[in-house]
């Protein structure tokens, strides 16, 4: 079962993105993937938000530019953790209108902000928060870990 | 019947938004004013947006601080104008997070974006906006606009 | 008989307001495309601005960069609605100072600011004013919002 | 035990991120409090950010202001989620130096960052991700979204 | 005869303009002072600006806050140098806006933008352009300049 | 004998404060111009600065990118009107960097500030401080002006 | 003998540049102060530069708020290191000018650049530059490294 | 012995810092160039932050981009001064996140920030450093200076 849903606001998104499902492939998992917009179809955002604790996901990835409304509003229909990337879109002022429109959430609902363009650490985030009750994702995080450590020796090794 | 509606994330954002409702009421208008939250209340914001055009609303303002997405998810819900007010409230940084949250709409869902506590301006917008067929709104407005004239001629006179 | 007009201050952003003009005639309308500049012809502007109403003009719409002086001009010489495109022009700082230009009109002049580069969305937006007391306009917009949905499914059928 | 620790930069840090805590004993837990220093304590730091698996923390709320890497670097000492708070401290630029500072992270290393000050969502984000794993904590996030739309409600009552 | 005009869109901004005709009066010229609202007052603006070289002005003085138009429009209004001084108004983000709004000009019609709230330099600019005729202003201006170091002098002094 | 100084901090600065030149020169004037660096030449600056009005020069422009720090300088040492041009080079944050260097000099010391990249507007403001005092060029401008209005004609025509 | 001066623009930006006398004086040292205008005082300004390293300076502080030139001015005439302190004076845009007016320099001409307001860090970068060469500086850093984690804990003992 | 340190946190980056190694050389120094990063190899970062002193640095230049962590936390683990390189990489927005990340440090740990990408500068800040105690590399940068004055003078030959 797929635990991760990643949701985006057009397919545009979905170069960035991409990113995102990719890591969560790598770790052995599988990741939802589907267009939802919130300016689109604010009521097919609705039901995904109100059904996707039941229909069970565990962890929401969500995609946006501009003004990026998709992360904060499907985080307002869910408890669900949800990880919102900023998109930096041909619509988007460097990104940090996006940027601003999904960190600058009001009390009460929360999105897990990333770097613009960040859908990498967002699907890791993901994974950091299923690791925190399946030790065998937990483990895995830890040899991600260690990897970097090696490339970064591997670029000492070239220079 | 009220023809405008004036709606805002919470009862903080009335010092801002109860402007809008007094240039209206300066025309002899009325306008309805609630207190609906794009991310406290979804499904009444999802409500009020589909059923805006039914109740009788031509116009809605609306007013949201911070990441502000209460005016572009409304206008995803109705094919009514939406008029958006950037607040420059508490958990708003200068209110610039606000004015690009509301004015970076994507392409099929324009948002007519004011001034950052630009309220009354929003007011008068719903007024031009209801004088495209109104020709005593229209004639209201045009006194409206020498009496700015006439305000700097005092101006002057007090100088 | 045209009730929008489309100014810009340039036929160099003819390449971006025209996105305005097609959507408009994708509705069955025509809009009225003028170039008229605040800056190098001011009083034509002031002559544009006083009589659209007389001529027949419901809605203005009016793309400008940089220093955006045109929508806001424009807006105080009418009672017209007035929607401004800030347009990320080449001399614009990433478009928004014309954005800063067009939205932070003073108390009792407003503009009706849309995204930068967003002329399609001016369009929509002039079609929902128009809207409010023309039932076909309105129909035709609830069928594109259906449209903009449709696009989101096969967006999904593809992926 | 305590699951959520919560960190930050200074004791005059305090005052903005007690709301973290302040949300996680309504919920029923506590949280662990402390002092920890990116730039004065920076082994400390490594410690803490080495060890925190094994003392019993399954999230970490980290909050700094200005040049804020606290949240950046226990991120990268952990394979728990690390939540940021950027903080606009006396020495922070409106706060956006430390939203930069903590979002901005680089692949591999991910931060879920919340608003400037908006240490109570990063307190319910930390609730969230350990509602993943814990029925109890979902039901009462799922009443606390009803609480929220209770206040609304009276905001509009009392209008 | 006044060959320097102040014109400012609000008596509001006197508070801020008043330096430079202070500067002025302290050079032994005097200044026409007068309210001109872009946007209350368009068409009183053309005519300001049509007959301000006939009228004996040399040099225009404009302040502005928000979406400052003033200077710049005044500016395609006559072949005399405007000096433009963005006003840190209530209705401004720091002024950033308004200085955006005033130096941005498209190519054709410059505006010599000064500081944010910068109106005693605006003062002195219009003096150092009288000065490029007028030797006496421009002798002034070396004693000014000299009492500027002395200034700074009497300030180690009482270090 | 050539009234207007055309200084910049390096050649690379050419290919924009050329237009300065240029506009300087469709009008029968010759402008003086020269690479004249704060930081590489501080001392030939200061001797350029100092002596500028005794060599017969009427009006300094000054271009610089990044830190720019000539126009203010060169202001310093001078009593004639100084125009800084903000050049948007490569060492620059989108020249943004450089328009508050120049724009935001402290009360006694006036630059002239136009906009990012905008030499052709500060040859134009040079020309419009020599026509207080120089009816030739004051006529000239008015037909420059007239030529404005024509190129807005003719681009209407062309529509 | 003295080898850190530290200049400013105005004895008004005393109340930040004294942190770096107090840090100073706290490591038994005496920092020369001086005021030094670039803008009031240029040539006072050049002499200080050229003659710095023969008076005997090793380092210089110049801090400066606005448009501020003084640390890259003092900088190009002087191979001594230059560290410049941004302050948010009561004519700066929240000290994101002066940021970007002193750290933005040309290749060439580096100035140490340190945070708004941020005087106390410039004096320990000017003890640190000194301690490159002198072990009772140095030693006496590394105590104050470790002050600085015994506040830390202090913090803690209190919470 | 080399003197001084080159770190980065990705061989990425190298395209850039070796601007420093170059500088470094052309004065016939020989600087250490390693890749360390602060969110990779934090551990490493600490033993090199922690033994640069004993491994007979006396500078240490740090580039980083993003959310630009290194130089500050070398800074937190070292007496030595740090030199702190903000880089504009794909993964910046447009530099100024990683500006702002290096500048604003808390008092009592400071990085002397030079320009975005300005490497360059950052190996001359060292070598200015390192002048002050060694008369031979003060020497050169004399010389050095004066080449800046004489390309100037070519640049002005070649107009």
């Amino acid at each position: 079962m797929k635990e991760i849903a990643i949701i985006m606001g057009s397919s545009s998104d979905l170069a960035i993105m991409s990113e995102a499902k990719d890591i969560i492939e790598t770790f052995g998992l599988e990741a939802h993937v589907e267009v939802v917009s919130a300016h689109r179809t604010p009521e097919k955002m609705v039901e995904f938000g109100k059904n996707a604790k039941q229909n069970g996901f565990k962890v929401i990835i969500a995609g946006a530019g501009g003004a990026a409304h998709l992360p904060g509003m499907v985080a307002s229909l869910t408890t669900l953790p949800v990880i919102g990337v900023p998109i930096n879109s041909s619509n988007s002022i460097e990104g940090i209108d996006s940027l601003l429109s999904i960190a600058q959430m009001p009390g009460g609902v929360p999105v897990a902000t990333v770097a613009v363009n960040g859908a990498m650490n967002a699907g890791l985030l993901a994974l950091q928060i299923l690791g925190t009750a399946n030790s065998q994702i937990s483990d895995k995080l830890e040899s991600y870990k260690n990897e970097l450590k090696d490339k970064v020796q591997k670029m000492n090794d070239e220079l």
